[in-house]
């Protein structure tokens, strides 16, 4: 069997039976980022993300870009845990017939992203490469109490999202986003969700994701998912890349959060459903209330 | 100037430039490892190596040994700190035609030597790619008063490797290579190294980066460098990839060191030198005592 059979999904499965165990681990693979025992009040988050040109991002797509983002889809991956990003280290690929103030710019891109979010990068690794490559492994921190994982949603909870879905790679959104710390961090220590992951496989796939692991399913409103310009739900479904948060909520809690974004607009809140008992069922609901299944799958990226 | 013009090291210097300032952050970019706080005794220790098909690997090459090697580049940069390898992640970029045994392979191979040195493997990111690419990013600790950096080195300093050097890539020895783990925690526990460094760029260049690290010459005694069956000193110097320690001790320590291994076999440790005052000079001496200056410089894996 090749990959192109096995899917993203897939390998990263097989790629569990080869993670090792420890009672340092509370999380490994099957999360945004691993959860690692840091003392007795935090833990310390650790993620990767590599992206390849041609793949991740064009030809003509300004390095300074692509450097944010590299940085940046770590840093979401952090926020979608409930943390707080610190350390980082780069891996560059370097095609040879690359100027030199093309790599400045993949720099400063990535520096840039590191320095609004409090990044400290602290190593690296340049190897010469046929295409550019960025991989970045980020270390964060969380408070032990305010973790928030894909595993905690209960049937009864409300799904939100801190945003508009859809379109992100045609319209260049998904390079220049901003990774939803500040709303993460104001969700932990305010309205803590029961479960939480970065919007980067499409609405289907990343709530997907969090049913997968709760073992609950889900409904979601038609009328209420909020779309980006010129976009259908399909899109806010499938395209990916958003980075916006989807979680969960209690219903009590989850309606004195839409108390509090109606008096304070610093943040963005947007209820789209609620989880149900039916395991890994995800349901569209039109504004007549009827109910059609769908695939709890979204775009891989693979 | 493109990077051909430029070189791996002018690279990393520029890189650090772009590096984060943090009372946290005890040594960043310059290092074998990032130093960061951890607790009141001690340090955890960051690193990552990328490794690209065709040019850190050839095809033929079993993707076990591939996997293996990618996680112990990685474990020799931890022990060239003095510390102890702890927790990893792995990004592998895949090419579609790529059968998943093979795939199954590289894991195994990444296990192989994760389970070796105490290391698990947490997290991870699987991409497409034209040519398999493998990032590791490790975590590892170290006592603060066990620490060892480059930039330690004091003249007078008797300069030692852990094993013979040279033909390392020829002989397919820098795949499944013993990192040195074990040896550098017996010297930091009992004979605490001035400096050290893993031999990954020739000894003329590794020992290059604890001169300009340390402020400091070194002297080299042709007759005391162990060489592998077949090579010559130039290739001890220059080949690279053998992945022994390069650590110098004061002379009193030297002594010590050197009557140990006399009574206990369990580690090899040659002397091969001494470090002297002049910034930066590296001199090969031979049996006659006649000293040539030769450049600090290994191979540049860019």
């Amino acid at each position: 069997m090749r990959p192109s059979h096995l899917g993203e999904f897939q390998l990263i499965d097989r790629l569990k039976r080869f993670q090792g165990a420890s009672p340092r681990v509370l999380k490994a693979i099957g999360d945004d980022a691993a959860v690692l025992a840091l003392d007795k009040k935090r833990y310390q988050l650790f993620t990767t993300d590599m992206l390849i040109a041609g793949l991740h991002f064009s030809r003509g797509i300004s390095l300074a870009a692509v450097g944010y983002k590299a940085m940046a889809v770590n840093v979401s991956d952090i926020a979608a845990m409930g943390g707080r990003p610190a350390f980082a280290v780069v891996s560059i690929g370097v095609p040879l017939k690359l100027p030199a103030a093309e790599i400045e710019k993949l720099y400063y891109g990535l520096k840039m992203c590191a320095d609004a979010f409090g990044v400290g990068i602290v190593g690296g690794d340049t190897v010469r490469s046929d295409k550019l490559i960025i991989n970045v492994a980020l270390l964060g921190e969380v408070e032990r109490d305010r973790l928030v994982l894909r595993s905690g949603a209960n049937p009864g909870d409300r799904v939100f999202v801190t945003g508009p879905l859809g379109g992100s790679l045609k319209s260049g959104r998904h390079l220049w986003f901003v990774p939803r710390v500040k709303e993460a961090r104001f969700l932990v220590e305010h309205f803590k969700p029961t479960a939480m992951i970065d919007a980067s496989d499409g609405l289907a796939g990343d709530l997907g994701h969090i049913l997968k692991e709760s073992g609950a399913g889900a409904v979601i409103d038609e009328a209420k998912v909020p779309l980006n310009r010129g976009v259908t739900l399909a899109g806010a479904l499938k395209d990916g890349e958003d980075f916006e948060l989807v979680f969960t909520l209690p219903s009590l809690k989850a309606k004195k959060l839409i108390q509090y974004t109606k008096v304070n607009r610093s943040f963005r809140f947007f209820e789209i459903g609620e989880i149900v008992a039916s395991p890994r069922k995800l349901f569209i609901r039109d504004v007549h209330g009827r109910k059609k299944e769908i695939e709890p799958k979204g775009f891989e990226h693979f």
